[in-house]
């Protein structure tokens, strides 16, 4: 896995923390936050918290306690031990595109099926640089709908073995998918023992969580299940049009749902969640991969930081619907800040296109050499003698003409001394224009090729057969 | 003009930079640097230096007293005076591509003509975003070779009132560009009190600096003009395989010729230079874009400021062929950078495609919109009590469906509060399935917009008259 050991880029002063700081106790505490789950209102009331109706104002110290009992790393299994990773620290972990209806390849776009649904997790497991295929990829609208999240865990556990997300739409659904990992890492005891999922809850922005994902958030965390609490903030319609007023809201959301993971077990692990962006005031669309989120980015990760926290920003967001000039830009536009913050959780790492309405096969590569080309940028420069080469200029001299092509250092090195693309062309325009194919059309290639060489991991038979059995006996249950 | 108050992204640890120091020190004493102009060889042999045929070895303790005497930031004048830009400290100075022989206009890659020169000139001057149009923006094939400077420094002068950057064919085509600007800048003696022309003479790296270059270069600093001294280096062609050693070469080189404009004008304004890139080594040809690319950047950045100096690095550099995803991801790969590390003069901040053997009319909309995004995004975030917009709060409350749309803040600032896209769309899909038009498509329509709208700034008919005078007088005296 990724280790980020560059410096942080930060941009808020000591002021600007303390500011941001008063803003979220200031809105936690007069303004309050409502829960839709009769049950989380019970947990803070309990908790002395100033209940009125649904809406629970919180004291700030009280908060911070609670936030304080919140691990700053943890661990995130994989069914296969080579797999699991480190939430936390200078660990970056990076999952697929998430929540997509939509699916691109080349010019179609159309609905989202199982199929592809598989692709995309054959695709994440097979690439090195993702460390999680997620969770819903896309949402296969051929699959029945009580029991989808069944065939997505199913898929997750079959084509890959690398940690993955659990469902969210409900407690019982939460249920399934631990009852899933049961099978795979050996009992409910083993599961709680160390997360084997982590899972994304929303927040209802402003300042409201809802029951749905309250009482997911609940079981995951009763379970010692890794949640990302995330506020779901696009500038002037869940916030306001100011950077800083979201920061502060931000704050205040993630925190009021932590608070309740710590009430029902102290040091549940959790990610400060963030998701944010900004509306086009013209168009009232959402935008991604803007200046705004940069920004936001930036200064999240200095935020969770601050509070001891593991934290999610970030992927390859863009709100281009096409492979274009302007989804690379967006992306590398949210990514590079990704890597300058040393995100640890970052979702949406590959194949988001349209706002994510979409999962595109060919974003997923451009999106794929992005991660490749930023980690090969974001891993500290070795300056020493050897690096310094001294005897290459004094063998080559000094030119006109004079080169290092089979210099000393050259020839040791040259089979790894720069990085090699997945995607990029270094053809010169002769060779280009032999095929004429633009970055967009050698992706499309590249997935194909990737799915073709797809291989499964080993999955011992009685799991196999055991998931198979609770998945057909769920799905009756489940009327589907 | 672009201030860039945000940090600086910092990558060289002082080990690092102590270890880079001893390295071009013992290149330049060591190994010595080659000078293909007898006049420079003089200059260096009168200081002292350790001469051998054209190959002289620099006292580091000369080089760096001669060094520090270059201004650490100078002004670059535009004809009309509300162009001059500052260089140096937090100034950055946007300037178009240089020396591009073809042009790019949709799917069609041609030689470049003055009209394209005209056209490039023209959108520079009409983008704020653009300090300057540059100099040599790509090469018009169909003007006369001998007197095809003339041509461009006549296009800078008449078509745009910004700065330009002069000729560095030879010493007389560096005089022919300061006889042009004394008739618009009001004669020698105003022309030599503060740069008119900033030239980028490069150096004909490993270790070599040519006559025409030095000769050029020598020539301006003697009338107070600046120059941007720039090694030339594609790892694995012209400097060793790692960066490192690429580094200490770099300082060498551009310390080598620096050192001679402080020999002939203490104190003549220069900028440290870099062209710092690397070498495909499967195919041969140089790569743009890359990790290593920004990492050289980075640290090309952080040296020039450990040593006083102003420098330049970075702009859309890519490697692609054509106006794609790939040229999009890898010009901001280096843009990016480009900003966290606050580079001073950024040389081919529009229009760079295909290794610079392509101006790209499309390119250039693409990278006008980098620019904009960036500099929306190095904009310090103002964090105080009015930014924190708690009325908005307060208003608004709790969701579900509560929303900021028409809350105070948002009806004070909507019209301001997020960067506004050049190229960008945030249509919804069924709106862009209206058109269809990718992020290339749609800036051809921008350029031929742009150019549509152009207004030429306004120049005085009694110089407008002795430019042409001395533009066909000249001509003629060069045999074209």
């Amino acid at each position: 896995m990724f280790q980020n050991t560059m410096p942080r880029y930060e941009i808020l002063s000591g002021d600007a923390i303390e500011t941001l700081d008063r803003g979220w106790k200031r809105i936690v505490s007069e303004i309050g936050i409502r829960y839709l789950l009769p049950e989380a209102i019970e947990l803070l009331r309990d908790a002395g918290q100033d209940v009125t109706d649904d809406v629970v104002k919180l004291d700030p110290e009280f908060v911070l306690e609670q936030v304080a009992k919140a691990p700053a790393t943890f661990d995130w299994r994989g069914r296969n031990p080579d797999r699991t990773v480190q939430i936390g620290g200078d660990s970056m972990v990076f999952a697929s595109v998430y929540g997509a209806p939509f699916v691109r390849e080349g010019d179609v776009r159309r609905d989202a099926k199982l199929a592809d649904f598989h692709n995309f997790v054959k695709l994440s497991h097979s690439f090195a640089e993702l460390d999680s295929a997620g969770g819903v990829v896309c949402e296969p609208e051929d699959a029945p709908l009580d029991s989808r999240h069944l065939d997505m865990i199913y898929a997750h556990l079959t084509l890959s073995d690398k940690p993955f997300m659990g469902s969210v739409i409900s407690a019982t659904r939460a249920e399934d998918t631990l009852l899933m990992c049961d099978i795979v890492f050996g009992g409910r005891e083993e599961v709680r023992r160390a997360p084997c999922t982590v899972s994304l809850v929303n927040c209802n922005s402003p300042l409201c969580w809802d029951d749905r994902m309250l009482e997911s958030m609940l079981h995951y965390a009763r379970e010692n299940q890794a949640v990302i609490i995330t506020p779901f903030l696009l500038m002037g319609a869940m916030s306001p049009v100011a950077i800083p007023a979201t920061l502060a809201q931000q704050i205040a959301e993630a925190f009021a749902g932590i608070v309740l993971t710590q009430l029902v077990r102290p040091g549940a692990p959790v990610i400060f969640g963030s998701f944010l962006s900004n509306n086009d005031m013209q168009s009232g669309s959402p935008a991604f991969g803007t200046p705004e989120s940069a920004i936001g980015l930036l200064a999240t990760g200095q935020i969770a930081r601050h509070y001891g926290l593991p934290f999610r920003t970030g992927g390859g967001l863009c709100t281009s619907p096409v492979c274009d000039a302007q989804a690379a830009y967006e992306s590398l536009m949210t990514l590079m800040p990704t890597f300058l913050t040393g995100t640890n959780f970052v979702l949406h790492a590959a194949g988001w296109l349209e706002g994510a309405l979409v999962a595109g096969y060919e974003k997923f590569i451009v999106d794929l050499e992005l991660l490749r080309m930023l980690r090969e940028t974001f891993t500290p420069l070795e300056i020493n003698e050897e690096t310094m080469a001294f005897a290459d200029h004094e063998e080559v001299g000094q030119g006109p003409g004079a080169n290092f092509f089979a210099s000393p250092y050259t020839l040791d090195h040259f089979r790894d001394c720069f990085y090699r693309p997945l995607l990029s062309t270094t053809e010169n325009f002769s060779r280009f224009s032999r095929h004429g194919k633009d970055a967009t059309a050698r992706a499309t290639d590249i997935w194909h090729a990737q799915l073709e060489a797809y291989e499964p991991p080993p999955l011992e038979d009685g799991m196999r057969q055991e998931l198979d059995e609770f998945v057909a006996r769920r799905r009756t249950e489940l009327g589907d």
